[in-house]
């Protein structure tokens, strides 16, 4: 499979990133290029590019910065945005994605980073790595921009499946935690347990569960629990971890992604409307480009796939260079905290071998 | 009940609706005055005004516009947002909530305006006005803003209840459809069902099934089903009105407006940033005034509860008399249009009394 290797890629202090460089809806260039972007920011990172050798060398080519970091492996297959998951799963075995995921099975690299079809990255990322013991259901986390004062709240399952029973959800909880103290160093997150309402008694059986399981664990795994939380408080400052399901959750951040945009189109029609207004808007430029800075969704490209024998951070499929370079950022940063290894020893720690069984 | 009688209120081309003056977080002078701005604008309009007599008397004598155009009914008794909604089934009588409700079934107004509590006005109009013949399950429906040339989709169930069957996901259709046309003047609106994703094969099974269901009534209730939808269309073009499960709507709505909530936030903190940004603010006033009145929330108050005999509007606890004033028009043009004879007879129609059984 290896068709260019780079002895320099995988030397010893240096932070291996596995990249899933086919797939994206902007082609390989943005991959290479939001590559090229992480390593000029970061001097310890180094690629494993998974793709079409021939396309992706010349590419790689035109980045001084790229030169003795980036090995290519190469996987004439490219899974689709159309592609059927459960048929990945059985015929993608020459395909990037595929590739990439196999290099952390393999250990040559802690995080795999892909732009591909969710659908499929979660069923291989399950069939390849396998679920961490404790977990029955891996979940996407997000990070989602919040009052806090990290200026981030972590939301999970948003989308790894439909369903959640109250077991899944206390896990995700776990899951979640391990997340915002690695990806956000916060060392006593608060937890939330989405609903629709506040009050004990509101919302659904499997709810009220859940509710009495994340309780129980507050003492041993050092984190708060606040109880019942609403929509509202996904962009609040009274959680630092929201969990759910993965329909819900999948429906949340498209809400809230739906409604920034139309706010940003309101703003810029406002903004035209008059020849003050855009004179103003000359004046507020550098404010209005910091606060497009705070909240462009870019910024925080990556789903980040919990609990499973490796990590996978899913980007945005519509990414760009600069989205990409923050999916290797973090990937980076939860390669480098040995992220996996302590929220593996978390669910394992507060679930003994008898408990994973309910 | 009758305690000062104002012979002048139900003059027959009045359009006379039924408001319930206490139980909103800002008290009764804030829905008082929210009558006296409809009154205002509306000089058709006339008001029954539940609630204690010695608090409303003098706050209605405060407005010109209010004189022979307001009755009060006293009741002693008032909801609070703690109550919980089976206790307010059982003792409730003597609330300003339940006399309003007892004004619809009475036939003296067609709809009813409330800022209490959403659970205990859900349940008391459920026992007091009963659910149409072939509604199951009855919904809340909110305008969502979006990108759609009337500013606005029809979201329901939005919190009338946590579950939705596939018949009831149907019929949620239909009433949002009869909503959207005597709500928004569109004459064959589009809908669209919430999920995960929009190719068929995914989502819940209740959800493929509420697909079919929908689907077959297509031609007969003159709409055009857009198929599955995604969070992001909430506020999209792609729909006019979205279908959705309560517990799912709720979150969706309140992730919305929590997330135009911290833009607002962060967009004032950027206008606040140097001298050169705040003079930009004062050149763009009137732009941003302009933008702040197109997705104030208070232009939009009111969730309107459908499927039962008779409307009922809750407003939001919070409301001022602002958005106490929109959930009245939102009342009056429901009234005027003779919505609810209008949605039962849809309802009705396309369910023949055998298919109302399943």
């Amino acid at each position: 499979m290896t068709a260019q290797t780079d002895h320099n890629t995988a030397k010893p202090d240096r932070t291996v990133i596995s990249v899933d460089a086919m797939g994206g809806d902007e082609g390989p260039a943005a991959v290479v290029a939001g590559c090229s972007l992480s390593a000029k920011l970061n001097n310890q990172i180094a690629f494993i590019l998974h793709g079409d050798q021939d396309q992706l060398t010349p590419l790689i080519d035109r980045y001084r910065e790229l030169r003795g970091r980036c090995e290519v492996r190469h996987a004439a297959g490219v899974v689709t945005m159309d592609d059927k998951p459960s048929q990945v799963v059985r015929t993608g075995k020459d395909s990037s994605m595929w590739s990439a995921i196999e290099s952390v099975r393999d250990g040559e690299a802690a995080v795999a980073v892909s732009c591909g079809n969710t659908g499929a990255l979660m069923a291989l990322s399950m069939i390849r790595l396998r679920k961490l013991p404790g977990v029955n259901r891996p979940a996407i986390a997000v990070l989602y921009p919040s009052a806090n004062p990290q200026g981030f709240n972590v939301m999970l399952d948003v989308g790894a499946d439909i369903r959640a029973d109250a077991d899944d959800l206390m896990r995700f909880a776990l899951m979640g935690i391990s997340y915002a103290r690695n990806g956000m160093d916060l060392s006593r997150p608060r937890v939330g347990l989405l609903n629709v309402g506040t009050e004990e008694h509101k919302g659904r059986s499997e709810l009220k569960e859940a509710y009495d399981l994340i309780k129980a664990h507050e003492g041993e795994a050092e984190f708060d629990f606040v109880g019942f939380v609403e929509g509202g408080d996904i962009s609040g400052d009274k959680a630092d971890v929201i969990v759910t399901d993965g329909f819900t959750g999948n429906v949340a951040i498209k809400t809230g992604e739906g409604t920034a945009r139309l706010i940003g189109i309101r703003l810029r029609e406002a903004f035209k409307y008059s020849p003050l207004s855009r004179l103003a808007s000359l004046l507020a430029y550098t404010s209005l480009r910091r606060l497009r800075h705070k909240i462009d969704p870019r910024r925080v490209n990556g789903g980040v796939f919990l609990g499973l024998n490796g990590t996978v951070v899913k980007s945005h499929g519509s990414a760009d260079a600069t989205g990409i370079s923050a999916a290797i950022k973090l990937a980076a940063q939860l390669s480098d905290s040995r992220f996996n290894d302590k929220l593996a020893a978390r669910v394992a720690a507060t679930l003994p071998s008898e408990e994973t069984q309910t």
